[in-house]
């Protein structure tokens, strides 16, 4: 069978499965991931030798040690991934919530409740964990998934998930509610993509370069963020030893991620008193600095920043530094510079947070608190698939609600339309 | 300027406007709105001057009468179109709305807020009037709009948003929150599919062929329904003369709409007392019958039904009927061939209404009603600008909250991630 007909194969078993799922009691759901994290511990064995399987490939072909230790299953790994399952089992089932109920004057009763979306197509990179991840909260938002993971992950990806297919039909589901798609082209992604009749979502995650390929190709709507150049705008306000806390934490504490710090906006009141403790600490935790002239009137030892730097998204430990005349002018920056993804004040003035608030045009929006909790799990939405800086659906971190969708219910009594 | 360098250029000035309208506070909003109510009037002459001009080329093209008279501006539309407005202005604004707000064990608070969209790309058919329905619900939600009517009623489309224009002007705010593509051109509807980075949102309103070409063609995610097949099932415990009413009005009632019933699926042990009544009625309002083997047994007259009838949107005085032996096999059709817009089942039977709630995969499902009722107006949304019948971000009719999106506002007192 030739790979686009398998995956159109693959999507058709899904959109079945789906219709089954949807009304799966949240006790079958649990149940059967519960035992997804069993199987995963009896058959730590196997699946490490399918690992081992990929990271020899991996290491013959002289990837980066920091791409084959992401690659690599280790049994600190499998205690997260356990541990990850448990936790979604452990979380409340979205479906079939009645989110709100009203009567209309001819006395029908119009309510919305939760649905699932129906099939969701994951694509994602190296981690061999996330299949995992993803698979469980599909399958716990009554979703059928699709993965396709990275080339060099596929016999891992293929391990995992055999797990959670055979919990599956243990308990007499379908175990085309989590398949992953048997094949490393780039042919299976694209043939993916084009399954709008059968598919209802992709979800990429991974580098900038894969999500800009799938949102390219997809004629699927697609959830994802590009990346996250996230600000801290520093009031003349502040309470300064806050500030140096909260923007320390939001660049240096993970540096890699998208919702770390990447360039800082200081008020030009408070620059003498706050700018030379709060560059010192950063330079001393290695960080290189990119600031305007005025950063570099007071430090001379910044970088002169480039246009490029700013909106530039690092992921590393560098910061651009931008000295502003005051909050309009940090908010000019921030609508010309975001990625709509994650900006915090820090301020001690009531109107300059209501303000900030207001008229931030971000998915998270936060007054004296670091960037870094832009993350479903430490806003408390439980877990997380990803997260969305396109409008449309759920802006932000996605987690199980986020999965599903509402339709409309009426209870009537024979009312007809006049 | 070429037509696509100013669709590009109208995109950035919607973008630049869409930023002021997200802070707007509704009573600037609402007085914008009913001035424009206001200008309306005082402009009738000059409107229909266009509007005559318009109906005037459309005659001479021979048009088909119906379709000038969608096209034409009478009193009654002035009445309705003026009503239409301060409608919208009574409706409460969705913007600012926070829909929850929790506290973190760390004692960051983390809500949700509604905002707009952004910018709003609404492509339409004939009917002039719609440009000022969608004018205001899109400005109500504090969204820019980008509008592109059909080519016959362009002069009366520009005349009808310069009202909404000049009202904007009046109490300084940005005029470019609202603009008619100046083009009849093809070129500039492709033009604006493409402006990703400006437009967030693009809902089409018009017939199949429209829909399709913008969801083709479409980088921008796509809100709408392709048709509506829209079942009705008569179930053994009925109250028969309740389904006869239902049925009667969900077909006969205004049979050109999305909402219309297409499909009557009749439960095998009602068929004897069910069906003569039910087949005679609608007969006698001239409603074409295309059944099923079963249903010509009972009435020979019902043309064979072919496969093309099961899951085709007549739009007319047609129904297919089918016979069915048990809720399971009506599932199972409106499964195969539903358009997931609106499906309705008629019984007596509390389990049996359950599991259709549950099962039937569509915007809206009703128990004992009509179909007709899916319509923001009727389930209580306040007004609607389309029905979505995919299923992410709004399944079903979308209403001013439809149009708005939420993002997270935190609290913090000096939270950071550990």
């Amino acid at each position: 069978m030739q790979v686009s007909e398998m995956v159109h194969h693959m999507a058709q078993k899904a959109k079945e499965a789906a219709r089954g799922l949807g009304t799966l009691s949240r006790g079958v759901k649990d149940q059967i991931i519960l035992r997804a994290a069993e199987l995963l511990r009896e058959r730590q064995r196997d699946i490490l030798t399918a690992n081992e399987r990929d990271v020899k490939v991996a290491k013959a072909q002289a990837y980066a040690p920091a791409f084959i230790d992401r690659l690599m299953l280790s049994d600190k790994v499998f205690d997260s991934m356990t541990k990850g399952l448990q936790e979604v089992a452990a979380l409340p089932d979205p479906v079939g919530a009645v989110t709100g109920m009203w009567v209309r004057p001819n006395g029908l009763k119009v309510g919305r409740q939760r649905i699932p979306l129906g099939v969701i197509g994951f694509i994602y990179e190296s981690r061999p964990n996330v299949t995992l991840d993803a698979a469980a909260l599909c399958l716990k938002s009554g979703n059928a998934v699709i993965l396709k993971g990275g080339k060099e992950a596929l016999h891992s990806n293929l391990a995992l998930a055999q797990v959670v297919q055979d919990a599956l039909a243990e308990a007499g589901a379908p175990a085309a509610a989590v398949q992953v798609i048997p094949s490393v082209a780039r042919e299976a992604t694209l043939e993916l993509l084009k399954q709008d009749e059968l598919v209802d979502l992709i979800i990429p995650r991974g580098g900038e370069g894969l999500i800009r390929f799938v949102a390219e190709h997809s004629r699927i709507p697609v959830l994802k963020h590009y990346k996250g150049v996230c600000h801290i705008f520093v009031d003349e306000s502040a309470d300064l030893d806050m500030a140096e806390e909260v923007c320390y934490n939001a660049k240096v504490q993970r540096p890699g991620v998208c919702n770390a710090m990447e360039t800082m906006l200081v008020h030009e009141a408070v620059t003498p008193k706050f700018l030379p403790r709060m560059l010192g600490r950063f330079r001393q935790a290695r960080v290189e600095l990119r600031g305007c002239s005025r950063t570099r009137e007071i430090d001379p030892q910044v970088i002169p920043a480039q246009e490029a730097d700013w909106g530039a998204e690092f992921l590393d430990l560098i910061l651009a530094v931008k000295v502003v005349p005051d909050l309009d002018a940090a908010l000019d920056h921030i609508a010309q510079y975001s990625s709509n993804h994650t900006e915090a004040i820090i301020t001690g003035d009531y109107d300059r947070s209501q303000r900030f608030l207001k008229e931030v045009d971000s998915s998270v929006v936060l007054v004296n608190a670091s960037t870094r909790f832009n993350d479903g799990g430490e806003l408390g939405l439980g877990a997380e698939i990803g997260i969305n800086t396109s409008k449309l659906h759920a802006f932000g971190p996605m987690g199980l609600e986020e999965l599903t969708t509402t339709k409309f219910i009426v209870y009537g009594d024979g009312q007809i339309r006049t």
